[in-house]
């Protein structure tokens, strides 16, 4: 047998590794057998040489099976998430999974916390008094069965190797890779047992991926591997130029998800949770195509059954319902400041990164794993790109502890004032398995 | 000032480092602030990215000044010292530093120890009864300029990262990095204090380097960085496809060293050994050019004064002196085993790596860095490539504690009968220092 050195040798060389190989390099990091310096040096083998989709499926179920596997058999139908790649002022998974649940789908969702500009939707649901994110894999069952949707964080007992080695990736500048973002994504999202995945694939200035071409080639490595570990996976492609919606924090966020269940809130958020609620109604059996699932997703906010869901959800997972009824409970930050505009013309654009990154300044978010964060402080946009500004026109609205934490010029120079511009369309494009 | 982790991302994207950021790299390792698993990354993003030469000189000095550079100011002269890349039998430095201190070129040499199937110069040393590899470099630098030669280990001041980096590339995959192996290499050497350098780059199946394109990448690189650190530097290329000389070992090698200096030893050994000398004694400043310098070394082997010099290098490092004038003081395992040929024709070659195998199992070598060696033990080459021979004559005699240790059958099959080879030359080439 090879020895774990020679292992790292066959990597660097460019050699396809087993199944078994990759197990083994896997349970020995988790047995301590292999040092996080030999690790390391194999992630970045990993970089350069890249890894074939067989190896991303081994390395993907070795992670996996390093934690518990929930088993939702007990939940009558099939069971859908939603992944994203991640963005600013993206509350989607907020209103998305009480959404497609009403229409019928389970919707078991492990999440993540925000850490550098983009939010988490963890943070945004501890907004709400009371919630909790911290359930136990048999109430997360069960929470999934009587209310079809139930939101927690990614346990220790999830996936711990993906993990350790996202950790050091962290620190080693081994994130960018491809098949290593494809194994962390799917060993996590395979942990929560469900037979189906739709992914978000942002791409744009605030987004991971800056580049179609970038976002592209890992939507199709994503949905590759998901099929080939035997689930149904779809990835939708949506721009990330300017934030999502209108608000950047976690109350105001929240709040707003709250909003596209009551039928309002801005376009853009509606449109991006909608189409990504077509391809989980269609994935879930319920909806023939897309224009039956929009009927049923219109229905389900018309009614009032999609605000029910959340509602129950919250109630299940300790939190207070009656926030579904009146958004103000989930509490702002007492100091409001006016961002306005000092020049005429058209928002030219919205960066997002800056408002990211502004927010977290804030106290909206994190810098390192371990901070709390301020779910009352945050970013209202008054402005979107496309509008029309004049002087003194209020860009943004911004909720802070002291009127003295808001980096005022900053906030402003993140709106671009000139040409109205030409916007791309929100959703991008969609990639599904090759038929074959 | 950019973060350590965004230096290890500047290489793995093809960046070129300043020394300033080389520097920072070592230092903050060393210091514990750059962690055992970046350090590693970062070594592996070397592997596939290469280093200028800018950045290779950087890294040799970084490394050679996290610990003590000697300073042999108060000996007269030019200092040169001679590294070889390592070889099965390679015994030459311990006749050639003895060899050159008699022409008048003072030799300060930091040695190894053996690791794998290749020997070391240190263990060889301590066949000799009494005698100290660990002195102080106080007692290192007054033996040089006493005696002209002196022969120690690599002391913990000693480019003491070099030492911590090498042990993380063992056992990381990161080993096979011409910039790494030359700054490795050139900072223990530039340590000692020396003004120039002759290097034995070694080519073929006993080497590190297996083909002679390897082998002059490696010693071009030496040259130009050694070159560029301001030391004159001359790699010589030679052959080691079969053992050097007749000796695997450790008594028995400082044996055949011993009869080199005495007018004897085999004409591969005494080749390869004036070809060094020979860059040496210009390189000192003592020979116009090779046919003086030949004529020098054979007087200073004719006269006995080369022997003289390796008998006061003894006496000065805590050694019997005697055995320089009486060989076989240095003892040799009691169990004598001959190895028989079973078939006839020519020795078409002798396999170098298999014998070196050999003598580690006996107890020659290590296989790990804290194994003791067993001076006493050894094999003996009877036959060497090309010559003739029949069923039943000896191919080698093996010394061993017990006969029951030796792997007659190993030994003898790394024995090639059939055709007469064509052998290589001995020396293969030299590479120098482009005049510009």
């Amino acid at each position: 047998m090879q020895t774990l050195v020679e292992l790292i040798a066959k990597k660097r060389s460019g050699g396809q590794h087993s199944a078994a190989e990759i197990e083994r390099l896997i349970s020995a990091f988790m047995a301590g057998e292999l040092a996080e310096y030999q690790l390391s040096a194999w992630l970045m083998a990993v970089f350069f040489r890249g890894m074939s989709d067989e190896e991303t499926v081994a390395l993907t179920k070795a992670m996996l099976h390093s934690g518990d596997v929930l088993d939702l058999g007990s939940v009558p139908g099939i069971k859908v998430d939603k992944h994203s790649t991640g963005g600013v002022g993206d509350k989607v998974s907020i209103c998305l999974a009480p959404l497609v649940a009403a229409c019928g789908v389970p919707v078991p969702m492990v999440s993540g916390r925000g850490l550098g500009h983009t939010g988490g939707t963890l943070d945004k649901l501890e907004a709400i008094p009371g919630f909790k994110v911290n359930l136990d894999t048999e109430t997360f069952a069960r929470v999934v069965r009587d209310v079809k949707t139930c939101m927690i964080g990614q346990t220790a007992r999830i996936a711990p190797a993906d993990k350790r080695i996202y950790a050091l990736r962290d620190v080693t500048a081994t994130v960018e890779s491809i098949p290593l973002i494809v194994a962390s994504i799917l060993s996590k999202k395979l942990a929560e047992g469900i037979d189906g995945l739709v992914l978000d694939v942002k791409v744009g200035r605030g987004a991971f991926m800056k580049t179609r071409e970038d976002a592209e080639r890992l939507a199709r490595a994503l949905v590759r591997v998901g099929t080939a570990a035997g689930k149904k996976v779809v990835a939708v492609l949506t721009t990330m130029d300017d934030p999502l919606g209108l608000t950047i924090g976690n109350a105001n966020e929240t709040r707003e998800a709250i909003e596209v269940l009551r039928g309002g809130g801005p376009a853009d958020l509606v449109e991006c949770t909608l189409a990504l609620a077509d391809e989980m109604l269609i994935m879930g059996g319920v909806a023939r195509d897309a224009a039956d699932a929009r009927k049923q997703l219109d229905q389900a906010i018309q009614s009032g059954e999609a605000l029910r869901v959340l509602e129950k959800m919250i109630a299940a997972q300790g939190g207070y319902p009656a926030v579904v009824e009146n958004p103000s409970l989930l509490a702002l930050a007492p100091e409001k400041v006016e961002i306005k505009a000092d020049a005429s013309g058209h928002v030219a654009g919205v960066n997002a990164l800056e408002l990211g990154l502004s927010a977290v300044a804030l106290g909206a978010g994190r810098t390192r794993a371990d901070q709390a964060v301020d779910h009352g402080v945050g970013i209202d946009l008054q402005k979107k790109a496309g509008d029309e500004v004049r002087p003194g026109d209020v860009l943004a609205i911004v909720h802070a502890r002291n009127a003295s934490d808001v980096p005022v010029a900053r906030i402003r120079s993140a709106f671009t004032i000139g040409e109205a511009p030409e916007l791309p369309p929100l959703v991008l494009g969609r990639i599904v398995a090759d038929a074959s």
